[in-house]
């Protein structure tokens, strides 16, 4: 049994954290900490858990975490975990981060982006931890920058593509859709049920934060620049997040090398479930509560225009879960484990 | 491992017996039968489901059924499971049946309010499978009719408090509210997503086919006849169930009576969680996905009427989830088994 | 055509007065007041007014206003009114306040509940503004206490029948529920999209400070204290309220004595629509952006148990609507003017 | 007072159709036809209508309906028309219909995708309704072809920038979200409340109808073959549609020009609100219930590309709405009669 802490238990990525680390059976959760909930059973901050995780949320101290934890995620706003992370991976701690602090190898990209960054030298060592792709490295990491959920719905069906030059990466548009709770659970005017209900918007055209995270990787892998154009939307739904991708085949590619390149790229992964070229579409529902991706594909041979679609849980996939499906591969253990649970048809 | 069967898998509460059982450590899912899908592989008819149960949907084959399972849950329609019951009984299974046609006890009864029923002789045997309530039963039971939903949340605050004579039995209202799953599967205009939307309203008010049910059991545990004024009302939401219950207060029991009576009644079992007269109060997003009968109580001293929450989701508690716990029960499990995954904050 | 006043116009029941009044066609919309929003013109705040209002909301200016309009809306927080209000009637204006401050005739009453009043002396002179039934004297008032949103559900049903002693006041039960707009624009974890949707629950249980407002108006009309058992409950919708009542048919009452009395009580009355014993039910979505009041009822021979159903939209009937159906009466103005717009099927 | 009726009444655009036209001050509804429906009170069916439109449905009646009305809406499925509208244009009247039938020039086109058209012979005749482009046409037309919901959520935003050559017709790409309303009222699986809530999914990707009477205008207006990929999704609302343009600026033009040549196009015209390049982004709540199309935009100067985004109410702009304006338009009316309620901020 490994013991791991969560560091910001209470926002809606920690409280999923520890929805699946408290049925995971290699961990045992010692400690869960809050800011605002200090001295409060986390069953009361979240009333789901009561019988089942009811011990208190504390402080954050460094010192005592880091004698009862070997694992710790942490799941806090940006800016924050820069501050904690150093001194975590100087007592001998691994580290799952689930903010943007760690997944810029480039500081000044993230500075560009965000705010200076305390803790560069961390920056080079630290993995983007997009599971199916950087398996090697993960497992080999002591810290892993978890990915955004945007990122990891566009990155997943588009990175293989890329490296194998199925698709071009002139004009790449991505087109995506996310639950409301991938907005937090600070109380806003732009999370009140009145305003989400029978509303449906863009925010944040071509300017969303995660624009960057996801060319960075997309240039690394295509081994070129590569812009992309996003476009983010609410959708008045609590969880989920569907992506439409569009991307021109190469010029020398043939549409059936789409799907042998992701057949390739994702056999043996339990996560991926490949929907086809002509099968099943993508749909929220059917990822809701679970670590999967589904992935399908229609191509459109009028305008060689490639039409892909990603379906995540946006807490699971797009965080926790991935969260610790990498702790998983840090500690070799096999990637699913603790992350089956069967989801319901509703 | 015990080998079990859904007959009836692919309507919303066959489907909830398929994803607990597929998660249960004591059981293999022998076979799934639908008539509608017959050949289909289930994954197909619920995608959620891909990867974890791709086994084909088939026509039910009692004879073949019998070889293949000990266990049986009938998920049908009334009228349905009374012509197939009975000959799985006779070849030596133990059925647990989701519909209405083993919970009257008094076969008159049944016929009033559903049809003309055809095996009335196996009516005196079977056990109304209120787990908590009728636990001793069930465990020597070889067939269960297990309960609605509305009488589940209905009869597990109100049964204690009856046998107890700590409520008096005169004037007992139930206003209970449902998410849209209980209605089914089945594509009707009540269940059109425009005609739910920013819709509240009550149905069958007097005049709902559990009435009868919840009567039955109430009037059997006061020693005499008890009439329910029962309003059902559809709530805006997948799952779910929250019953408000008004009862009068005995004329000589005192107010604590109410958290020492339940307190006993249910001291042990894992679903029933009591949040008391001044904690907090059943919300159903608190038991989503779960086995969980949450209770809280209000007590009025001005006009002694005492107000009873319970909140359960009402494809588990109210239907899937119960029913495996008595499944538990008859095989003589711990009755929590397979229950247990941790459901999230949201 | 007057000129009217909206103080508070970018809470939810402002904006909905702003949109009635818009379309009216007697009455000139000259101010509209906002704190949070002065300067900013108020179709920026609530971009579907764009091209319809966009005049600037201002900073509440006593002397200026009372040069500008002759008829005032309130629709303040509590106790925000009891300072205004009295300088708005000093300058000659007619006041009707949306918020609690003059619906209690009885000071001791308010300040139970709420806090010490300012402006006392103005409270008998004030007329509950339940406007089916205070008719005549809303006619002639100059300050109208216009009533909450579950009063107003509770109290159309009941005082007719109360008045005429068809229903006996002894266990009054009021099962309450409401969309989320009745908790106001403000940013709180308890209107969070993700803490509503899936979720329904009951709230302030037997605390609710429109029980004494409710109790208030059934005594008056009974002629001896009534006490109410009130439960209010969350629905996961924007829009609507359904309240449930149950009230016991007095002794030598008919139960044809209901259809009866409403009917007579409402004839004439454009905004009550009686569906009767038999009829359909209230629902929420067909009064939705209504100022109409659906009532329904059951009886319950078995019991004397009567139930009966009303739904309002609580920001129309309930809130916005009503006050502008005052303010026409006070007017003499036909009372349905500007509020019979044809509410959409969905 | 212009005579009119609404063939189809009550499916969900034709009650919008009665919504509206029971509220224009011009119009007398003459008549409702249903075939389900027959010989019942459209209140009965649509409660919401409960003594603002009482009278029957009828069976429609071409001889009778012609001595009744001088304009008939036709609201029913495809195909059907085309065996009506010849009849009814015969008798003299004029005709606005709201399937496929009249939408198509070329008659080959239409029946590739729907079926082998009965009236050919009106299609040279016909005008596509779209108000703001065929303005002129349409008020000289005896029988307009309204446009689809999805048309006219990418038609207004493209069509004048295509006509002036702002945007590159190569690579247009139209990601389009609806509410559910738009699957029309039948049940079927598909909008049962369970499997649309908590979902979010493409459907029919490159396969919808709606794609071939998009490219026929926009090759029409740009002067040459147009390919557009499209790709419509489902969102759990029941009215609004969303629509996000990728479009490529030409490689002569400004970004400045956008503004330009939409601020021309749109000069005066009551229902096309521009949100510019840096203004508020379009809602679909905004435009709920109201007959407005809100288009926004932003310029992505990396890769030259233009988002564009278009909000419609699917039932009003994208159905009724725009069918009772070019009505307007045909008899000479301001076009914005009757479809000036305001709107609510909820």
């Amino acid at each position: 049994m490994t013991r791991v802490a969560v560091v910001g238990a209470t926002g809606y990525a920690g409280a999923e954290l520890v929805r699946i680390l408290a049925g995971h059976p290699q961990v045992e959760l010692t400690a869960l900490t809050s800011r605002q909930y200090a001295g409060v059973p986390f069953s009361r901050v979240f009333p789901a858990f009561e019988t089942l995780v009811d011990q208190a949320c504390e402080e954050l101290d460094i010192e005592r975490l880091a004698q009862r934890a070997a694992v710790v995620f942490t799941a806090l706003p940006h800016k924050l975990p820069m501050g904690i992370v150093p001194r975590l991976l100087d007592a001998g701690l691994r580290v799952i981060d689930l903010s943007a602090d760690f997944r810029f190898q480039d500081r000044t990209l993230y500075e560009r982006h965000y705010q200076p960054h305390t803790a560069p030298e961390l920056l080079p060592g630290a993995v983007y931890g997009l599971s199916e792709v950087y398996t090697t490295q993960i497992r080999q990491s002591r810290l892993v920058g978890n990915p955004g959920c945007y990122p990891t719905s566009v990155l997943l069906p588009l990175v293989p593509l890329l490296r194998a030059g199925v698709v071009d990466g002139q004009g790449l548009i991505a087109d995506s859709k996310s639950g409301v709770s991938g907005a937090g659970r600070a109380a806003t005017l732009t999370t009140h049920f009145c305003e989400v209900h029978e509303s449906f918007k863009a925010y944040k055209v071509g300017t969303h934060r995660h624009t960057p995270e996801i060319e960075q990787i997309l240039s690394r892998e295509a081994g070129r620049d590569i812009a992309l154009s996003f476009v983010p939307h609410l959708v008045p739904m609590s969880r989920g997040m569907l992506t439409t991708l569009y991307a021109r085949l190469a010029a020398d590619a043939d549409p059936a090398a789409v799907a042998a390149c992701l057949e390739r790229a994702y056999a043996g992964r339990p996560f991926i479930r490949l929907c086809g070229s002509a099968g099943r579409l993508p749909d929220t529902r059917y990822v809701r509560g679970t670590n999967c991706c589904d992935i399908g594909w229609r191509f459109d041979s009028r305008n060689r225009q490639l039409v892909l679609l990603s379906a995540i849980d946006n807490l699971v996939k797009g965080a926790a879960g991935q969260a610790v499906q990498n702790m998983n591969l840090m500690l070799g253990l096999d990637e699913a484990t603790g992350l089956r649970p069967v989801p319901g048809a509703l």
